[in-house]
């Protein structure tokens, strides 16, 4: 991996690297942000998952997280939500199937299977690349994520508990099988065959007996694509197999960053707070 | 005054307008945070002018500043930097000139006159259409910027001690008559003769007697633009002036929002404190 961009903040650094993923056959591009306690130790990391048509860059300038890692010192990853590239499939017209969308599955058909692998590289490629590189507590992570990376942190974490410390989530696509984004994506990347997409939807994933220890999800009841995200299927299934969820619908707030650093700071903690216990 | 957008955000609200300026002659932008305290009260406003090439958007959305603003009950007005439009003269391959780049000063050179009065617009126009329009306390205001804004702060709080209860500035432009950005677009706006440029020029205004209680200012090491901005000259003008400044230079920190939304906190709370004095 190599380092491209540096700057200081919080005391900390916040930087860019660039590495050859073997995952996803390309160059990828991520963001991580380093406590000052990370010059003479090893510390914890909240991986953090973005949204449609984001790359690593939106959550860095807007989310205003770094200000409360550094203050509870653990390290923050940001990977980008897709391969990229000129050799990489896209679809130019649609902001919500290729890149930029890479929806944090394993794709499975076409011209998505070469590059389309971020699931594997978000679980497995990068936490180990970095795990290795970078002054990280090995296994110690947690994972949060912002609509379609809130979905993304709701399956990483749910299909691999021993890896996660906690998860949590903004505004996540709850049930993707079951609204427009998911369905045009999986059928995309999955095939046609609707129980090859099950393994990668939360809902359906807490109904077969998927679960953390406890899930926080905060969302927007004036979120402009509140009927994409399917909260209340998510709710009812945790319901039925007694997974514990704190599901805290925020009056007022929209699906933008400002609802993401109205709230930032509590995941952050419920983070910090989980990983310290290891 | 047209209110075209609206977020919430920490418990309050950020909102943007559009005006037709009377000071500038064209339709202006600008963005307000109201705190919740402003739905039964009316509130102190600290003002943040921002740096070349900025709209009202960068602050607002990379700063981190509405979370200190809301925990203090204060107000925050986001002017843009410059008029706009296409009537609006502009030198389409220069960013430190023309749109984007109004350096806060009343133009009194050629195709600048017709709208390039950003002085008055920040002092005059604009506070007082706010404070007849919004629940902000009338003639409490305090002042702060960046860069190109930090230089804007500094003069309209050194030229009117009597309308703001503080100022402060991050890697402001502190001698824009001895620098390449400041003579540029001193001679464009305000002619040949410099005797006309010191009234907009900070260390100059501290040098002829002007002052203010007091002046924070932070100002990075790493700072890639460090030779424009000449703290050095500020700092022995107040010195030789018995100006009170506190200047703080940051070891490692660079000209970006990364090194504002580091210390914004800092200065959001020293202009809660002396707004709350009044």
């Amino acid at each position: 991996m190599k380092l491209i961009e540096s700057v200081k903040e919080f005391s900390g650094f916040l930087n860019r690297y660039e590495h050859e993923s073997e995952a996803c056959n390309c160059t990828m591009t991520f963001s991580v942000f380093l406590p000052k306690e990370a010059e003479g130790a090893i510390v914890p990391t909240l991986y953090w998952l973005s949204g449609l048509t984001c790359t690593d860059d939106n959550v860095r300038t807007k989310a205003g997280m770094q200000r409360y890692a550094a203050e509870h010192g653990i390290a923050l990853v940001f990977p980008d939500t897709s391969p990229r590239g000129e050799g990489v499939a896209d679809v130019a017209e649609r902001y919500d199937l290729g890149q930029g969308a890479g929806f944090y599955v394993n794709a499975t058909e076409g011209e998505w299977v070469k590059h389309y692998q971020m699931y594997d590289y978000a679980v497995n490629e990068l936490p180990n690349l970095l795990e290795d590189n970078l002054p990280l507590k090995s296994g110690v992570r947690s994972i949060s994520g912002h609509s379609m990376g809130g979905h993304g942190a709701l399956i990483c974490a749910l299909k691999n508990p021993d890896k996660y410390q906690s998860v949590s989530a903004f505004a996540p696509i709850c049930n993707p099988i079951e609204c427009g984004w998911g369905q045009g994506c999986f059928g995309a990347y999955l095939g046609d065959n609707k129980n090859d997409w099950q393994q990668f939807d939360a809902t359906e994933l807490v109904k077969t007996g998927n679960k953390m220890p406890h899930i926080l999800i905060d969302q927007g009841l004036a979120d402009e694509f509140y009927d994409e995200l399917l909260s209340e299927n998510f709710e009812k299934a945790c319901a039925d197999s007694s997974q514990a969820l704190e599901l805290r619908m925020q009056e007022g707030y929209d699906h933008s960053y400002h609802f993401i650093s109205t709230f930032i700071g509590e995941h952050v903690a419920y983070h910090a707070k989980a990983m310290r216990a290891e």
